[in-house]
């Protein structure tokens, strides 16, 4: 593993160099810089303060654990998210092997871009793409496999790497949560070895703090040395009420904050600001049809409703990036090529 | 969870006092006080330079991952595990609410003290025991049982602590490799959430750095507060090839360092050794009947067979527990009353 993670280190940190530098002077002045004097802004501020200072709202730095959603908290999941424009790549590549996909639904509707057939097959059929292209290799080639799709892989309407469409506001707060000795971790529906290979360039998180939905893998000895072999099994759904699940299995610890923004997000809110003492709940809200998004109650992505409510009667933060965030996307500061 | 872990702290912090002395003294001067100067020690220290120091071997803190398993790897296991002691207890107490226990085994060995007629039942009656004793409760509810059992428990052969039947060469090894930068993490088979109230009074090992078995929790509103359930059902055993499998869920990084003692570990230590570059295996060899036990190839419990012979192919260093270490328990500068 640490010779491919050392490649992918190399071929990111010249892909990603830019959103580092913003990562990094997040801390210094003005932590939030991208951030409007709002609301939001100065609840996440005097919440930090408040847990960091001597006082009896002071929580040690072991216990300061927030949770991040990543697909529409942190990186752009408009038109689609990033893992299924992975699916499609791989649906594609391997259809010559499968010929019956052309005429078998989901994968048929991935062939033909007819994506209304393969929102319509459901939470099993995205099961079973994410069977066809994720199982049957290595750990290890499965990692390679996501830093090369990655590495070239163009967002459809910006044209621009899907690594790029994260939201500077949030790489700001993740850099100034982690200033302020908070641990960081990423708790999405997507999956684990997905998101590993990426996650430490693009927000500074490794992936030891990446949570996520996962196959079943087992170990085995081939041609002499030890593998670890993916299963066409799903080991664990991430989502939902699987998320308190999952985050208790890992860290063992109630974050004390939480982000998402969506209905997928509101259990891990839920089970964050249910514990005693001082807790936040984010919600990130998307009211920019032009500079990315406006979508919340009806959408087949992120769909934000039963969260939406809750935010009001649990005390939840919601941050309309319209009218909260300065930019949505870090500046190019290089070019990515 | 965290108003019980600060109780479980306070009533911890009591009783294991003296063990953090020792953890802590062991960075200055020899960082190995407790081991003779014997080929194990001058391995495991010319590991530690080697990849600290800049050089063709070096390796950045990060990837400075060490895995150790539990019982009888850094806790004696003989007479038996600890968490089996917990089991015998529980099964007692919940003994009258369950008048057919006294005729079905395993219970029946467990009231009658029979501890053949356990072993007897194999994996499938210890799955049967750890069923019944650790679940319909909710995970806090279970962190307070843990907590309050061990606060009181004394190990039957010595009458100390079972928390203080750790061994001081080991807890010297963690804060040694913890003092260069390393992560270490327990891989056990005993119950994850069994371990996690202690293993960081103890070990220094936090929460989110503890793996071990695990039973299936769900998440749900019970009078209006969202609780963790533990259910009659195994979510994933921590043991064998299931460590590198768990390892590699968890951590999302190949081990450089492992230790263990039984064939339960063999798959951890080839699995950590067969990466590239610098790589330690270490094998605690119960050699000393005197002082702890004497016990390998013909032990059920911590039999070391199959790992034993891999020791020599693989290069993995024994450690000989009479030859190798001045002593085997911390000294008691403190009563634990």
């Amino acid at each position: 593993m640490s010779k491919s993670y050392r490649l992918a280190s190399l071929s990111l940190a010249i892909v990603f160099a830019f959103s580092w530098n913003f990562g990094a002077s997040a801390s210094a002045g003005d932590p939030l810089p991208s951030w409007n004097d709002v609301e939001s802004k100065q609840a996440i501020i005097s919440f930090v303060e408040k847990v960091t200072k001597p006082g009896p709202n002071y929580v040690p730095p072991a216990e300061r654990i927030a949770t991040f959603d990543n697909d529409g908290t942190i990186l752009s999941e408009s038109p689609s998210y990033v893992q299924l424009a992975f699916v499609i790549k791989r649906v594609k590549e391997l259809a010559p092997q499968h010929p019956q996909w052309k005429d078998k639904q989901p994968f048929k509707g991935v062939l033909e871009g007819d994506m209304k057939a393969v929102a319509d097959s459901g939470e099993h059929g995205v099961v079973e793409l994410v069977m066809a292209t994720h199982s049957g290799m290595t750990a290890d080639e499965f990692t390679s496999l996501v830093e090369n799709w990655l590495a070239n892989a163009k967002h459809p309407k910006t044209g621009r790497p899907y690594t790029e469409m994260v939201y500077q506001p949030m790489l700001e707060l993740l850099a100034y949560l982690r200033a302020n000795d908070f641990r960081t971790y990423i708790v999405s529906a997507g999956g684990l070895e997905f998101m590993r290979p990426w996650t430490e360039k693009i927000y500074g998180i490794p992936p030891e703090q990446v949570i996520g939905s996962s196959i079943k893998t087992i170990y085995e000895i081939r041609d002499g040395r030890p593998v670890l072999e993916r299963l066409s099994e799903i080991n664990f759904l991430n989502d939902k009420a699987g998320k308190p699940v999952a985050i208790n299995q890992y860290i063992g610890k109630r974050p004390i904050f939480a982000a998402g923004n969506s209905d997928g997000d509101r259990e891990m809110l839920e089970w964050t600001t249910a514990g005693e003492g001082p807790r936040f709940g984010l919600i990130v809200h998307h009211t920019d049809a032009q500079r990315e998004a406006a979508y919340d109650r009806e959408s087949s992505i992120g769909r934000l409703d039963k969260a939406l409510d809750q935010a009001e009667t649990s005390g939840w933060t919601v941050v309309d990036m319209k009218n909260d965030w300065k930019v949505i996307y870090p500046k190019r500061e290089k070019a990515s090529r």
